[in-house]
């Protein structure tokens, strides 16, 4: 099945089911909202099942559905974790400022905790005081996970998984070298999140979803122009179970838990890229003169993943920059 | 006012509000959560003062409160931003490792964002796999916030301030150096954070509250032997206005986030400590020929605030350590 969250005067919106063809929606009564939903998850995913299988088959009331109504499904979080899990995306950022691979990022996911207190709805917009931070997008497939228990194994975390979607997880690129020289991660260059205005269960994903990773172009525009489309199951070094393992090594994880990717990353050029920094490091490497600026006030990005018969699985995430605000 | 939330089958609890003595308690049907009352505190915040002003006065019903029985105030936050705003304790552990103190530490705020999944009650044992993590406490001033817009002064930031008390911000300090070395922060090596029992107005605190900062020592022990009672009022380098501000420089926080002070740390070695990690470094620094060791199963840790009558201001943290736990 697949889940959305319409705006309303709550803080945590008006949870709907939404059909596969993402055309249609219901409220479901017995469940407000989507972290009351993986709260009890056992209880009420039977019920959210039941109206997802009552909208394919036409039965009972419908309401058009309109992603610019979304707010983002958890408009906030208990947590957000974010991982790097495509090597090729962090081996060449070091190579481009002259830096080896040290063998452990292999062993281990990179992993930080980000801000999961205010995420944005898809048609939100990116928000920044400056254009001069280096206003950068970065897409990415996010899971949702159940409660997870301390010391968790891979195969287990695997199983927790509940809903799979996508997440422009916007960086100020120039906040980031003082953030990662202080060693204690990413707040200032981290602004909100973005997510899909839709998530799905893995089962409604088919054989895309298998071995923890989701084998599917995502496709990241920039003012209608194709910045990348690279494959998210191909080059993924640490598959979603190993990330949620990673995480729950020394303490447990409440449902509601958003663990994400980092910028999907592809060793092959022609799959373009998820991010301006990976575009900006491989027209260095090549010995560009000029480089592809950071997002600029009234940019439009769009981060989108469709099946191979262009069917759109999450809705796309189109955000415009706006710059200028406090700070 | 005083609040606290009591275990129940929720998730996040019952919220009630506590006499001052910490005596007498008594629920409120008209907000049952923490979170519900921070969502809309304009409203609720007089529904929950005239409640504390008949405890004060010996009106109405009341139960006994009973510490023992309360989960953390928030079981479940949308946001935890941890500081180390006692640049003594920074500059003792660099000296200890032969480092200089960056002059930028200064000048700006070191600041971390720790999970905020899972807040232990005052009395939840704190739970590690194994001793060889090194295990250690560190007691801590907290404050939780009102929605705090982007870019907000340190002066507006200070407003913002709806409720304040004590953390036990667990860490496993043999986890943290390579965390550290890779830039994303800590992860592994935090732990679930210990919430006092209590969390008071601003305007409970009386003098002791000023100019951002809790004017009175914060005690610690372990196995009923003090470790220290440094004045959280001294030596404290950035307040909790300039904390949070610089929080919210490039996002806006919602209601409910919980900021932390990082270790107290007073430079008069007289003081004692907040955490193993700094009396380790005094005794390094001193010559000791043997450390005293991190955190043991079956060790008592107790973190506590008195006014100047004995008063304690929020209850105590009391925790046990439970090793072998998963992983």
């Amino acid at each position: 099945m697949k889940l959305a969250t319409l705006r309303n005067h709550h803080r945590d919106g008006q949870l709907v089911v939404v059909s596969r063809d993402l055309q249609r929606m219901r409220a479901v009564p017995e469940c407000a909202t989507l972290q009351a939903a993986l709260d009890q998850w056992d209880a009420m995913a039977p019920v959210l099942q039941r109206v997802a299988d009552e909208l394919a088959a036409g039965q009972g009331p419908f309401e058009a559905f309109r992603p610019e109504a979304c707010a983002a499904p958890l408009p906030r979080a208990y947590q957000w974790l974010d991982a790097s899990a495509y090597l090729n995306h962090v081996e060449l950022v070091r190579r481009a400022r002259g830096a080896d691979m040290p063998e452990e990022l292999r062993r281990e996911p990179l992993m930080y905790q980000g801000g999961s207190d205010d995420f944005l709805g898809a048609h939100d917009p990116i928000e920044a005081a400056d254009e001069a931070f280096g206003i950068d997008l970065e897409a990415e497939v996010i899971v949702i996970t159940g409660d997870v228990p301390i010391g968790c194994s891979a195969e287990a975390a695997l199983g927790r998984v509940r809903l799979v979607g996508l997440a422009n997880d916007v960086t100020l690129r120039h906040l980031v070298p003082p953030e990662i020289a202080k060693g204690f991660g990413f707040l200032q260059s981290k602004p909100a999140t973005a997510l899909s205005p839709v998530l799905a269960t893995p089962d409604e994903l088919g054989p895309h979803w298998r071995a923890g990773k989701l084998h599917l172009p995502l496709l990241s525009e920039l003012n209608g122009e194709r910045l990348g489309a690279p494959d998210a199951g191909v080059d993924m070094d640490f598959d979603f179970g190993r990330l949620i393992a990673h995480a729950a090594r020394t303490r447990r994880l409440v449902a509601g838990t958003i663990v994400g990717s980092g910028t999907v990353s592809n060793r092959d050029p022609a799959a373009g890229v998820s991010c301006l920094a990976e575009r900006r490091v491989r027209e260095q490497l090549g010995g560009a003169s000029a480089l592809t600026p950071f997002l600029r006030s009234g940019d439009r990005v769009r981060i989108e993943m469709r099946d191979p018969d262009g069917h759109s699985l999450f809705g796309a995430i189109t955000q415009t920059v706006r710059t200028g605000v406090a700070a």
